[in-house]
């Protein structure tokens, strides 16, 4: 028996192309001889398809193209992800063979909690669904079934001997093992071979990471495909097949963000972007990626010095460009700050110089950069990282303009490991070496250095991990060993700059628990704790 | 047997305020000779508190606010609504009396449609709960749970004479009567007396509009309290009580907006707005607003004239300000912009002026009013309508820029009607009648309309309702009669804007379907039907 698990790249709400892409991996799984080919979760729509769900029109479109797709299963058996709707919305496994629809499993656990919504649109299911294929009694679930024991044990307790998976499983650096280890467990505890095949991909703010894998009955891999990147996974059971590697955190977080880059940028029809390259590390960090995620044509740096540039960055500015090829514009910003100045001069006559003022030079900036945008069509890719979002270290307007934030997840302290990494990769400075031993610095006054106004990022981002992704407590943050201070000072910075979070552009979701729908938070809130 | 229903105005997170507030209503209604007071629910925490559900040091603080509260519960029974974890999070109705939590009703129906998530934080009940006051049975119940049949039936069928209802409920125009004839169907249906306590109250996006009501065993109103404003309403349910009157829908509107703003700017801590009035009506009717909800001193309009502004609209941004009593600042534009006009001149050279340019000067304008926000901590209230805001005709960073977007959910047909509607009630022209005689015009280039790139607003705003908020898809809008060529242009334009909607401020949400957390829709998505 011969398996294919087809770990493809599905674009949301676009049911033409997506059949499509289904149909060439159809044809390709028979010509290698395959019984039977799994597609991920909801493989017909995109995942997730969100409120598109709602609209009775895109159901009836997927249930047709859904059809359209079983015609194409002769000779064949095809496992694919689709909504489904029978007096409820279900998230079902399709099983299509001679030609038509044969069964369909509906899936049992809905997730409802991190980034996920599911049952706001669909019913669980209650059925335990079997499947012959060849001699083998084939088991049905869909994503979260098998993140818990019930619904393996259930079919194993029917006869089951393989268990198929159709997931849509959102990244996290680490999710990859994660995952592996649990349908392992799985496999073992129920004696059944498992495969599992993943969406691959990015979508808004999220990334599938495909690492789609058979496991046999004992839990060991027989097959893996890669991660990142579309697979047709091949596998005999008795003999196993191709043994991707996994890869460690920080090329995972490469290739999530190249991805997620990548697919925003296609998927939305844009061809090129541009960056502010201020000659410091995140939007140094930001072009490499989108250099390697794009070619260097397509990515164009612009800097937009002003008085309290130094000749350090500015020349640092330049020399990334250089180094990764891309076009480069210079457009220094004093006239148009000054302009602004003046137009303020009256209401502003008598007051001194504060936050104001450099704010204006990071909003000239993020004008300046959208005017590209608007006249060449350029996607503006914004180089905030989490660090600075999670305190409201940013300027609204300035800074965080842009249609893609790709750092918007991402520590400052992995900013600057990944682009040792990103550097040590190339054999080269694609990121000078002098941009990555500067101390921090937003250059909008004199001398000024991010540690005038925060705590040190190494400090800083532990308690960012405790408190924006663990819900610990100020009291647990003490308990922690938290100077109490530190906790005091960084929870009022994050509370207070939720309603700057609530205008961020999306960014690729890296960590377990990002900004946006993975963390609801009212912007009108008086806990502080 | 004397009922107080306490339709108080909570703040989401701060636990003591809102313990003080019920404080304060559990001693007035004492005095009042009141047997039993009621709360809307989850009053001890406001409503909705999102994600600081799902942090533990927050859920055992609002436990110990709930028990301070039942310690006052002294020769009154109080009724509270708070989270309650044991094993798993309920959202519950407390009964307090004799100083202590006598019982617990967990809410059994919990919505995860529209704006609400509630089984993302709480698990459902299963129980059905009375309670004796006096001589009366009490059936208890949270909101939801009497938006569908069984809930109170199953009261009803236990012996319950009386039916207590803690609410939150969200408002749209019409929400109102909606609600009661509900609730009044429950009481007819079960032959109890309903009571239902709700919030009133701005919280980001949602209003409350309180409207709380007693009705009798056959349906009819008791007593009611107002709508849009705090209130304790004593109901005797042998004789019944003050029944304050329903509103038309302008009227409601008007109401939720001025509601809304004045929460939104005293519960974050902001004193005083900054509104960018060009002499069109959608910021001329944003100004009148906030003048009603905070009063004309701290309303700061600020005129932002450009080349393009005609003589007829410089004026009547002027004249509003003197109309409505606001300060007034005037800050032409045109330099600024000249300024990035030239800063862009070499990679501009040879190309023609489009939409950039026309950006250039909006963004201006935002960068100028955000600040007048820093300089002075005014929180800026952006005036875009949600006809603008549905087909992208509003500048992301420029007149969409703000803290907050208060005409987000009105409709350009409903500005109108609410300008009018504004003036006659006023008895004089708050808004100058030129304004709402002009034709609209965003001018950003010479004699530009609104009409020259959108369809009239009064076609619009009939496909943007059928389209973005009752879901129907091309089919059927062709179906319903509207023209096709309207709806492929409408429709596109929806879909495209998606990426500048998930930017946007929040605003008060007034029509069954606003933008935001009720309706989520991907910005990667290809389907467009």
């Amino acid at each position: 028996m011969r398996l294919a698990l087809a770990q493809i790249n599905t674009v949301v709400g676009d049911l033409d192309g997506n059949r499509e892409r289904i149909l060439r991996r159809v044809d390709e799984a028979r010509e290698a001889g395959a019984d039977v080919v799994l597609f991920p979760e909801l493989a017909v729509t995109g995942y997730p398809p969100e409120d598109l769900l709602l609209r009775p029109g895109f159901i009836r479109a997927a249930a047709r193209s859904l059809s359209q797709i079983a015609e194409a299963a002769r000779d064949i058996v095809l496992f694919v992800g689709a909504p489904h709707f029978d007096g409820a919305l279900y998230n079902v496994c399709a099983v299509c063979a001679d030609g038509e629809v044969k069964a369909i499993h509906r899936k049992r656990l809905l997730p409802n909690y991190g980034v996920f919504d599911e049952q706001r649109y669909f019913a669980p299911g209650h059925d335990v669904v079997l499947y012959p294929v060849g001699e083998l009694l084939t088991g049905l679930t869909v994503c979260e079934d098998m993140w818990q024991p019930g619904p393996a044990a259930d079919l194993a307790g029917a006869g089951a001997e393989l268990i198929v998976n159709l997931s849509a499983s959102p990244f996290h650096v680490g999710k990859d093992r994660e995952r592996e280890e649990m349908f392992a467990a799985r496999a073992r505890d129920n004696g059944c071979f498992v495969a599992l095949c993943n969406a691959v991909g990015g979508q808004d703010e999220l990334i599938f990471d495909g690492h789609s894998v058979v496991l046999d009955r004992k839990g060991e891999v027989l097959a893996r495909a890669p991660g990142f990147e579309e697979a047709l996974l091949l596998v005999d059971l008795d003999r196993g097949g191709p043994v991707a590697p996994l890869v460690d955190d920080l090329e995972q977080m490469r290739l999530a963000l190249e991805l997620g880059l990548r697919d925003y940028v296609e998927k939305n029809g844009f061809s090129e972007v541009v960056i502010g390259v201020s000659g410091g590390i995140d939007s140094a960090l930001t072009a490499a990626l989108a250099v390697e995620a794009l070619g260097p044509e397509r990515v164009h740096c612009v800097s937009m010095p002003s008085r309290y540039s130094s000749e350090g960055t500015r020349a640092d500015a330049r020399r990334l460009a250089e180094d990764l090829g891309t076009p480069f514009l210079e457009l220094p910003i004093d006239e148009v700050v000054d302009g602004y100045l003046e137009a303020l001069a009256e209401p502003f006559a008598g007051r001194e110089p504060d936050l104001t003022e450099e704010n204006l030079q990071a909003r000239s900036r993020g004008v300046l950069l959208m005017a590209l945008s608007n006249k060449f069509g350029w996607l503006v890719v914004a180089t905030g990282n989490k660090s600075e979002l999670s305190v409201g270290y940013a300027t609204l307007y300035g800074d965080m303009a842009g249609g893609f934030a790709l750092l918007k997840d991402v520590f400052k302290t992995d900013v600057f490991r990944l682009s040792k990494y990103v550097n040590e990769r190339a054999g080269r400075e694609l990121i000078p070496q002098t941009i990555i031993d500067r101390a921090p610095s937003a250059e909008l006054r004199e001398d000024q250095l991010d540690e005038d106004s925060l705590p040190p990022y190494p400090e800083l981002d532990r308690v960012l991990e405790a408190y924006v992704e663990l819900d610990r407590s100020r009291e647990e943050l003490a308990a922690d060993g938290f100077e109490p201070e530190l906790v005091e000072r960084a929870v009022a910075m994050i509370d207070r700059a939720e309603y700057k979070r609530r205008q961020a552009p999306p960014g690729v979701k890296l960590r377990p628990k990002a900004f946006g729908r993975d963390r609801r938070t009212p912007i009108t809130n008086k806990w502080s704790g």
